[in-house]
């Protein structure tokens, strides 16, 4: 992805970027797709009756990765006090999401990769919030 | 709106709603096409230098917003965990863009309008924390 | 909603408000919760393994109308080429997934009120587009 | 991205992937990371005044690429009634970002890179419109 070249250009923060939150703004649009698929996929799985409460964490996810990837790019002059709660949201909607999918993975390609893929994502944006100096 | 009923209307909720929440709902909707909608208009302003950081907090804020509108509407299994973050996301977000427009709501109907969206969505976003145990 | 004093307080349109477009903005917000709604309250019912197709046509039609009511928020001096296939994309959108409903609502409110908002956002939608220039 | 791993594991989808369409979601995401960036900092350019144009289009292109990269990723039965006016959407809103960011891209880094994204994305939504047998 191109997030890094294009926060480097932006006038406000030539050469002072913040590696971990933009890591994290990459790891988040993963997730969102990924999360957006999955919830897809079991929606066409025979047993989409098991599968319900993992749909909707699913889709949970997605929207709260989705808005804060674009908080996250977005400099607000250093809106720390929208991206810390984002960020919160976030890890706490990624944990969720890939508990109920670990569940699911050894029968489900799909849940398995969403839940690596939001293990990741809540990984590093545990990093970002630790970045912008609060501590999870 | 119809969020109310449509709530209402759900297998898992059905007679007991959370009004509180219900109502954010509404405002959050509100608030987000009302900050998108002050962001297009500051950038038409001649003072447009004088605005980037009302476009910003408004950009932010429509964000957070349209997110944390789906996120509520949703319950998943009552995903408080998520939605509170959410919450205080969009409290932090409206306080600060009511902040920035009551600074030009003198001299533009659009910040004045905006301000007040925004006050009003974080009351009833404080509200509807509340109303989860949650104490801001 | 405030879309109409918000839109009229813009520098480039003063007096010159797009009523139909207007119109349109606020049942695609309208439309775009009932559905997210209608989909987590599917998902809920007893019988979902009949109402995946209706989920996934909520879903569908609620992302397309948020996104469509942010572009007909934004003037963009004038993005008619962009506004066009979107409302056109809300159109199609709108009448599938109020066709599905449909088949549901003697059964389920929450189908009822849907099928209901999304024939309502697709004849707002259609006026728009009127209003536009372009002939459905 | 992982996007083709989760499309292939899609009960419906198995082994008859549509690549061009998933390519298009890549696309869609970075594209409208990309526009976001480049909105925050042209908003941050002294010469601000002459951005506005492109901020707006930035902005819409935003929209409508992280719209349409949900639907894409979504099979909702070949929703193709929706999926093409999104892609002609796209087009449309990345073309005219392009081109206006190729005016300021000589000067300008953020331009420079928003706009090739801007014209990759819309080379591989002519693919997916051309694989969904819709001719641009």
């Amino acid at each position: 992805m191109l997030a890094q070249q294009m926060i480097s250009s932006h006038p406000d923060v030539r050469g002072h970027t913040n590696d971990a939150l933009i890591a994290s703004i990459e790891a988040l649009l993963d997730c969102a797709q990924v999360c957006t698929s999955c919830a897809d996929a079991c929606l066409a799985e025979p047993s989409v009756t098991e599968l319900r409460q993992c749909i909707r964490l699913n889709l949970d996810c997605a929207d709260v990765c989705f808005a804060t990837s674009r908080i996250a790019t977005r400099r607000a002059g250093g809106n720390v006090e929208v991206i810390a709660p984002m960020l919160q949201a976030c890890l706490e909607a990624c944990d969720r999401c890939a508990d109920e999918c670990a569940i699911h993975a050894p029968h489900m390609v799909h849940c398995r990769i969403c839940a690596d893929a939001c293990r990741r994502c809540a990984a590093l944006c545990r990093d970002a919030l630790s970045s912008l100096g609060r501590v999870h």
